[in-house]
């Protein structure tokens, strides 16, 4: 379409008023590659405090980046000690009996949980930059490495062959954690949303439940399976093997357990009785089951653990290609999962403490800190949030805490061991159940119903997927349903119809502001998510009978016909070539029925890419607008002066086309 | 925060200016749900003509809506039988040819081609939409169906069985088209961009191309691998194979077909000379075979083919547990990509004569049509482009001359398939490749390379994978990539810095308007995208860098410092829970700064969850302006009229977080 009739040229009626909208200025391709890439995998811009350094101090610099210690370590006071003291003994003393405990879940042998509450925290002191996480083995990632791990190898069968495995899934763990950091792939953890994280955690604290009625009853067998359906099969078919006994003494000190948080939980200030209830339940049970000698009338106990700091398993690690499929995927997905709870948890306490967090600096930590467990009998560790949560109550100030409590253990596995061989299983378990049942956050599932419904589906398919099927088939349904919800997003973005909110200049969608008026012979859209292939086609038929929709409205009350159709495209943050072959039939649909199209305030990467396709050519500069009401401004102006000499014009195109 | 000091509270501003952001109307869950539904699955709201219609009429309807022949037959009138006569007549000279040939490369007997073009055109001539649309197998269809079921039976071993296994595979290839249509989620298809077909059916012509080596070169044994470096070695390994008979009349064939088709792009009028030398290639290459008995000298021939028309195949459809998850992949993976072709060639052909195509019927129409000819010893079909281009060029006006064409190819069945004898397999060679020249369309690769670089990655990766790979890896790539950009826009969605424009009350991305402008003592920013899970971490860390980089630049300046914070939310088409908890990280991290959040026009739906979520009555619903020029004006009212109460106040808000 030509500018050669001035009448109807909009130009006219914009030169003289306001400033056009601009084409950006082209950008060297190596250039806008480099900033797409920074803002991708550098939001934060962890290099800026590197700028205008000299070389020595940028080292200094960056060795400090790689270790906080060297940062907060000089200004480490004895106050400061005092502090983390205090909180270090008593996440020992809660460390203790969960790592025993949770070793059990990942079917291997309970001295591992404490070979695993020493180093890894030591590595983690150094390299971590959270000051409240308390390092150690989380019940999922134990339940996962069991689950996963046993298809691959029976543990029962072959012990040392699935504890040499555990290592190797452990260092690819570590590996893979790392490399997310190192890569600036943090992200990655983020397309685990909230609500998948509320429902998967409350399934699996409740699969974990289920598998500790084993411990209960006192059965021998077990299924392998973790569903509770096969669980509650597996229980009831046993009904003639249940140890009263073994029953009786786990639910006393699961009741035990709860009363005590639920006193910690009423003032704040006893926090540390539920904190020491574990080690209370350990002793307590250990003396009875001592004096009455009831591991001899039906009460499993630990047994003899070995006396002796971790040895070096560097040289047990497996990369025997019959295994490694398997130990790759539980180390990634076991490695996904511990990173999303450990940064989860950081996150949440450096936002109550006001201070910072690096994402991907504490992937490298907590990779680093896999690996090196894994050369030390070490089994996947994190920040698990209820050892963080007493850490925390019981006042820590820095990492020095983990230090305090890596010495515990250490003095407990080269002293103490031998007190554990009276330990009843059944009150390992009522330990775990005790803190399982403060992971199923029923009220944030009933938040996420309130705020939004598509949230709740997606935390319910997350639990009832791990309750009913496994652990990943409940993860694999929440994450795609996340995915798909966001391609949903995408693939039907909503177009509104805009109307003016009397006296000003101003458009809004008339679904929501109910005084806004439509203007006659103008009907203003707006697009609300970038055009991409996956909804050009949508966006075509969608505004196609939107106009349908209008003209029909408009014939049957008789108004002004339509004359303009204006696209506003604010919202649009990128289009992509099916997007512009969509504007080209939109331009072609609404030339053939007579009309005009304009549009409104595309952004800089839309009008390069419009530009560089010739549609800016084709559409004519002059029917962008910089606003809405410009754009209004210029189709009523003319309406007004020209109405039937753009009628006559428009006939004359049209005869091109037909 | 209160409004008790009723100074600092921008009520006071806005109350006589202008009206305030609407949280909409509550809506009942169920009918939220239904529109969304509705939206996402009825876009072109198919049910329109039913609406106020008796019940007797609405079955009509019904039924003329399955069967678009009971619409336009009444009309049907002799002047349009003769021009889709010859359309018909013309398609069917190409049909034979190109069904014969396409055959071979699903590894089926020829005959299955014509058996192929002969009962699909009639189902779609009832119910299929397009008037342009020619019926038949296509070559990536066949590519894929011969490459897939090679897979699961091999095709020389055990004819018997790989046929039918072909017809399983078609038969679920209908089904799950029509339950696509039915179920109306033809958007699926539309996850199939641009760059990703024009790299597709690239990779696919040239994989086309290299196995005609095998017919060219007269060779015997060939390999089963699509990918390059195998054919490459399956040709070269044989150098002493080649018989150069066949290599001569191969390449006289396609230089005549090549050149055939350059003078019909050159002269629109001489359409029929490219389209007839498909079949003149074949007569004049049997005749030469039959006069010279090159059969005799190394040309292969196709030999007997059976008279008579389409056996009935029903039974033969096997669903044997052995074979099925192999031809269930087949069926869906090649109904998918005959979908896709199918409705691209309809839509651009629509799209030229202004008629349209509803996508979710023709899906139905492919799907019944694939389902009976399962049933009648046909394998996959769809509209292939090359035969759909002739039928317009020769200027077909209804679907009847699919009818034309299988009358046609009927009494080539019944009676003239003796003829067909002598036909070299070269000559169906020559006729393959030159096809599929056509189907390389490097010139919309270089529009991709100037228009959108990452659209020219999607379509180069899919290329390359399947030229060096196999189909299924370059179609998984492509499909991939496009996805993973689609998450990318939503992990990574850009925050713009707004400025004022001179002279007006407009703010926009002050990197896109050189003139505008930053207000004093504010930060405005826009966030480009909905704010979802994916992406909620990063944009608390982005802003908060914003205000950091603001902060600096103000503090080395020595202007006035910054004080408000302006998030505009005009183009956040949604929020989830995990973005309404970054808005309160955000406000947190604000408050702590002794900054105030204000928000600008946010959407219906996002304004219903922060009322929902409380966080309305955090933020103040005060501090929520329906545009950036009113945000901006209360902020400097309250800057210039009462700047030190203010900070007094922030003051003793912050005492209560701190």
């Amino acid at each position: 379409m030509g500018t050669a009739d001035q009448t109807y040229n909009p130009a006219n009626y914009s030169a003289a008023n306001h400033c056009h909208v601009a084409v950006p200025p082209p950008q060297p391709f190596v250039k806008s590659l480099t900033n797409t890439l920074k803002e991708t995998l550098f939001p934060d811009d962890p290099f800026r405090q590197f700028k205008n350094q000299p070389p020595g101090k940028r080292f200094l610099l960056g060795f400090r980046y790689l270790f906080p210690i060297l940062e907060w370590g000089p200004k480490y006071t004895l106050g400061l000690f005092k502090a983390d003291l205090i909180a270090g003994i008593t996440i020992a003393s809660l460390a203790i009996p969960q790592g025993i405990s949770y070793a059990k879940l990942a079917n291997l042998p309970p001295i591992l949980g404490l070979y695993s509450s020493f180093v890894p925290p030591l590595i983690y002191t150094v390299m971590g930059s959270s000051r409240d996480l308390a390092v150690g083995t989380i019940a999922v990632g134990s339940l996962l490495t069991g689950s996963m791990l046993s298809n691959v190898v029976d543990p029962t069968d072959e012990p040392n062959l699935y504890l040499h495995l555990a290592f190797t899934a452990t260092f690819i763990a570590g590996v893979f954690e790392a490399t997310l950091g190192i890569f600036r792939l943090g992200f990655i953890v983020d397309f685990l949303s909230h609500a998948t994280i509320v429902g998967f955690m409350g399934g699996a604290a409740t699969v974990v439940c289920l598998q500790q009625l084993k411990g209960i009853f006192g059965l021998d067998h077990f299924t392998h399976a973790t569903d509770i359906i096969s669980v509650m099969r597996s229980v009831f078919t046993q009904v003639h093997k249940w140890r009263w006994e073994s029953a009786v003494l786990g639910c006393s000190f699961l009741f035990y357990l709860q009363l005590t948080r639920y006193f910690s939980k009423k003032r704040a200030k006893l926090f540390w009785i539920s904190a020491m209830a574990p080690l209370t339940s350990v002793i307590l049970g250990s003396l009875l089951v001592y004096f009455t000698h009831a591991e001899k009338h039906g009460i499993q106990v630990i047994g003899e653990l070995k006396k002796g700091i971790n040895p070096a398993s560097l040289m047990d690690i497996n990369f025997d290609s019959k295994y490694l499929a398997g130990t790759i995927k539980t180390g990634i997905v076991t490695g996904i999962i511990a990173l999303a709870e450990g940064i989860a948890v950081g996150r949440s306490f450096a936002m109550l403490k006001n201070y910072n967090i690096d994402g991907n600096k504490e992937m490298i930590a907590f990779g680093m800190m896999n690996i090196a467990g894994s050369c030390t009998s070490c089994y996947l560790t994190a920040g698990p949030f209820s050892r963080s949560a007493v850490n925390v109550n019981a006042g820590c100030r820095t990492a020095v805490s983990n230090i305090v409590m890596s010495f515990a253990v250490m003095i407990t596995l080269l002293f103490l061991t031998p007190l554990f061989f009276y330990t009843p299983l059944v009150v390992l378990s009522s330990i775990i159940i005790a803190a399982m049942l403060g992971l199923i956050d029923y009220e944030a599932a009933i938040h996420l119903w309130h705020v939004d419904k598509f949230d709740f589906v997606v935390c319910m398919s997350a639990y009832i997927g791990v309750v009913f099927a496994n652990i990943e088939i409940g993860l694999i349904l929440a994450i795609g349903l996340s995915i798909m919800r966001v391609l949903l997003f995408v693939a039907r973005p909503r177009t509104l119809v805009l109307g003016n909110i009397p006296n000003t200049k101003v458009y809004r969608n008339v679904d929501q502001y109910q005084n806004a008026s439509s203007v006659p012979g103008i009907l203003i859209l707006e697009i609300d998510s970038p055009i991409y292939f996956a909804n050009s086609n949508y966006l075509r038929e969608r505004i196609s009978r939107w106009i349908d929709d209008e003209e029909d409205k408009l014939k049957s009350s008789g108004e002004t016909a339509l004359q303009y159709v204006v696209l506003d495209m604010s919202a649009v943050g990128n289009i992509d070539t099916s997007g512009i072959s969509m504007l080209e039939e939109v331009k072609k649909i609404v030339d053939r029925r007579n009309l005009q199209l304009a549009l409104v305030n595309p952004g800089a990467e839309v009008m390069k890419k419009l530009n560089k396709s010739k549609f800016l050519e084709t559409i004519g500069q002059e029917w962008i607008f910089l606003t809405v009401g410009e754009a209004v401004g210029a189709c009523n102006y003319m309406l007004h002066s020209c109405n039937s000499k753009i009628v006559n014009n428009e006939y004359e195109k049209y005869s091109d086309y037909a």
